[in-house]
């Protein structure tokens, strides 16, 4: 063991944020615990991981209810599941010496310990600071550049004068989608829930246009900014919204279903998509995607965005709050949609 | 013109069912006007239908509401739209001489003219009555057949060992998806409405299980028919029976969406698969199809169908009522699901 293990190990404590009880609907202060437990040992094999930053993702919600998903609950009592990205600051581990960073599932804490009963689990990934700032490694080159990346390009397959319309649209995985499809020739409408929002996506990210849900009719305007018809639709956000692009698709349109924000509190039963049958009448497909499926082609991903991104073409906007504490306050601004971009967690400074 | 064309055009008359209103939910005897009118004359290269047989189909409701759809709606006033078998009687038009079988979109009425303005839409196809009785002409080897063989080939693409599950599945089109994926080397379970429909589709047919919707809880006996989950779900109806699926799906299944009958006489929105996030979770598809895309290759699906009828791999039933104006009562038992079997109305024997 480094000095620098045994120092953490002995001085620190590990502050976290546990899940204290199921929500029903938006969580409320009462479900979390706020924790705090000595470090643990580095044992032979494991390293110890601090946390520098957390991404903050609507699955989390989903992640917070009983029952079968594409990954388990967290379990009551839990640390909160999180990706992140942090420093190597103890290591028996060879392959991640101190200093290294890597993105992984930290969850909610200052620290996690990672050896082999959890290193699959935890998905660790070394990353490059030099090639992008440490926020980066949580949006356009982490899970949501991925889902964007893989959703729109495997599943939504566009082709160039094709149109491409993205809910979320400033959100962390729209970004990705939307500046993507325009690389890829497409025209590209986005659906965002303020001006500033809308003026974000098609000033800096180069979208077509971008529809303010909160401010217009959504059908009508569907209508204006997609004249030739809907061909990809990626859907974040599920409900009325969907219910609006079904009616506006093209013959063999493809409908990327990789989230539904809209209705993730709901503590009545989803609303399906009463359009649904547009799906016959214009031989399309609604295709549901997880990015863990595509975990072996991220480098694939991330060295393309990355060459955009060094090129100038393409741009991520990241929303960064400070504190591990502010965890639950922070959490709710998805669900509101008070974040503008990616929201992130800062938990320290390095 | 053959003395026969001529006989025909003078001293008999066309009794037509036409579309006198549009329906609002189940259609009423008022929505319909039965009428009459000399039979056309047939010109140069035109031939006369006498209609023999007419397919009655789930889809016809659709084509009575106004609005867009995958073809356009029958006009008030218009003779109903069906699809039928005849036999050639008049013709100026060498390729189709009198005696020739022919199926073709014949609509609800005695005599059907074909000619040059008309003929792409009519669709016509000569079929050959020593292969297969005329009524297995609108079932297993017409549309239902071709319906059932590549909307389960094509886009459910079912491998041997999975599990295949059908809805509406003693009619005209789960006969056929069911023996088809029993040929193929699938699990098969249909979902029909009585025991006797149950019985016949399990004894006749040859599923492994069959699910009476009306007498069982579907979800539980999905659970009990389905040990590995469904891979294949051919949805005929929508409705509860969709989203009971939905919560049984495989990672990857497909879901072809041919037809949703619970909902068409709906006064109510259509309701939209609320457990249609499934999809995502299990990084599934849902997608429509529609017959007339694959008209260039029914030939293919002609042989294969009747290859196995020949060796008795391959069975289906009518349900054959009489009289061209017994068809607003008889249109109405699709609804019901008074009907067993591919439902057909013989309106002339030869």
């Amino acid at each position: 063991m480094t000095n620098h293990a045994s120092a953490h190990s002995t001085s620190i404590v590990n502050h976290q944020v546990r899940l204290a009880a199921r929500p029903v609907g938006l969580p409320k202060p009462t479900d979390w615990k706020l924790t705090e437990e000595p470090l643990p040992q580095v044992g032979e094999g494991a390293y110890l991981v601090k946390t520098l930053m957390l991404s903050l993702d609507p699955a989390m919600r989903g992640w917070m209810n009983e029952g079968k998903s594409y990954i388990p609950p967290v379990g009551l009592g839990e640390v909160m599941r999180a990706g992140g990205v942090g420093r190597v600051v103890a290591s028996r581990q060879p392959d991640y010496p101190v200093g290294t960073y890597v993105s992984a599932g930290l969850g909610v804490q200052e620290y996690r310990l990672i050896d082999s009963s959890n290193a699959h689990h935890a998905g660790a990934m070394k990353i490059d600071p030099t090639v992008a700032p440490l926020e980066k490694w949580l949006n356009a080159l982490g899970m949501p550049g991925m889902t964007g990346y893989f959703g729109l390009l495997d599943v939504g397959q566009p082709k160039a004068g094709e149109t491409v319309v993205v809910s979320g649209a400033s959100g962390a995985v729209g970004q990705t989608v939307g500046q993507v499809a325009k690389l890829k020739g497409c025209r590209v409408v986005g659906i965002a829930g303020s001006k500033a929002k809308c003026d974000f996506v098609v000033r800096e990210l180069g979208f077509d246009a971008c529809i303010d849900y909160r401010a217009s009719d959504v059908r009508e305007e569907l209508k204006a900014h997609c004249p030739k018809g809907i061909d990809v639709y990626f859907d974040n956000v599920g409900g009325e919204i969907l219910d609006a692009v079904l009616t506006r698709i093209n013959l063999k349109a493809r409908i990327v279903i990789c989230g539904a924000i809209s209705q993730y509190n709901n503590t009545t039963p989803v609303r399906g998509p009463s359009n649904y049958l547009s799906l016959l009448v214009n031989r399309a497909r609604m295709e549901g995607m997880v990015v863990f499926d595509y975990a072996a082609r991220y480098p694939e991903a991330i060295e393309a965005i990355a060459q955009w991104m060094k090129q100038g073409q393409f741009t991520s906007r990241e929303d960064i709050v400070d504190g591990l504490n502010a965890f639950p306050d922070t959490l709710l601004r998805l669900f509101s949609g008070e974040n503008f971009g990616k929201l992130v967690l800062r938990v320290a400074r390095d």
